[in-house]
C-alpha cells in the first residue's frame, strides 16, 4: 500500500479518539467492537515488535505500514468504553478511575503517532527507541484495567 | 477528528490489500483478526447507514468520519484469509474460489473510498446514492463466502 502523507499523520498526531458520537446499540456490540479494534491493533503491534526485537528481519516498508495501522487502530477502542458498556475482560476500573484511563489512552495514541515517525525513518534503530515507550503504554493501561 | 487528506485519499483508492508481508503465527490468530477489523468495519458501516435510511440525523462530520474508518477497515482483513486459515464463519469457497474472493474483495474497497469522497461531500443525497452500492458489495461478498 502506498504510505500515508505527512499531512495525514499531522491530523492523526492532532487527533485525539473518535468522539462519543460513536455510539453502540448494545453492550455487546461495544465490547466486540473495542475487542476487535484492540486485536486488530495488536497484531501490527507485535509485528513491528518482533522486528524491534530482532525477531524477524527489519523491513523498512513494512514497519511503516504495520506502525501506521497502529496509530489509526489507537483512536478507536475508547469511545466503546462508555456508560454501561462494563465487561469483556474490562476491569470495573475503567468505569471508576476515568481520568486515569483517558490519560493513559491518550498516552497511548501519542507513542504510537510517535512510533510511526520512527518507522517512516527507515531506520531500525529509530524504531527500537520508540517500540519501548509505546509498549510501556499498552502495558501500563492493561496492568490497571484489563483483567487477565 | 481532523479529516484525512485528499492526498492520504488519493493513496487509499490507488492501493489495494495490506500485502502478503501480513502473516500470522496461527490460524485462530488470523481468524480473530479478520473477525476483529470487519466488527470494526461494520459498526462504523452501519452508522453510516442509519444516516443513509433516515433512522438518524443526518451529520456530515460524523458521516465523513464513519466513512474514513470503514474504507481504512477495508483494507485490512484480506491478508488474513491466507492458506490455512480456513474457520470461523468463512466458507471454505473463499479458498476455492479466490479469483471470485478477490474479484468482490477489491470491489467492495472500491466502493468505501467512493464512500469516502461522497461523506465529504456533506450531502446526504450523495451519501444515499454511495451507500447502495458499498452496502451490495458487501452483500455480494457474504452471500457467496460468509457462513450464517
Amino acid at each position: 500500500m502506498k504510505a500515508i502523507s505527512a499531512w495525514a499523520l499531522a491530523a492523526l498526531a492532532a487527533s485525539t479518539a473518535l468522539p462519543a458520537s460513536a455510539q453502540f446499540a448494545k453492550s455487546e456490540d461495544a465490547i466486540k467492537y473495542r475487542q476487535g479494534a484492540l486485536a486488530v491493533l495488536g497484531q501490527h503491534f507485535g509485528r513491528l515488535g518482533a522486528m524491534a526485537n530482532g525477531k524477524i528481519p527489519f523491513d523498512a516498508k513494512a514497519a511503516q505500514e504495520n506502525a501506521e495501522v497502529v496509530a489509526f487502530m489507537a483512536r478507536l477502542p475508547w469511545a466503546a468504553f462508555g456508560p454501561g458498556t462494563e465487561g469483556g475482560k474490562a476491569k470495573p476500573e475503567v468505569w471508576k478511575e476515568q481520568p486515569k484511563f483517558h490519560e493513559l489512552s491518550e498516552k497511548m495514541q501519542a507513542e504510537t503517532v510517535k512510533l510511526v515517525a520512527a518507522a517512516k525513518s527507515g531506520n531500525l534503530d529509530q524504531l527500537k527507541a520508540a517500540f519501548g515507550p509505546a509498549s510501556s503504554s499498552c502495558k501500563s493501561c492493561h496492568d490497571s484495567f484489563r483483567n487477565r
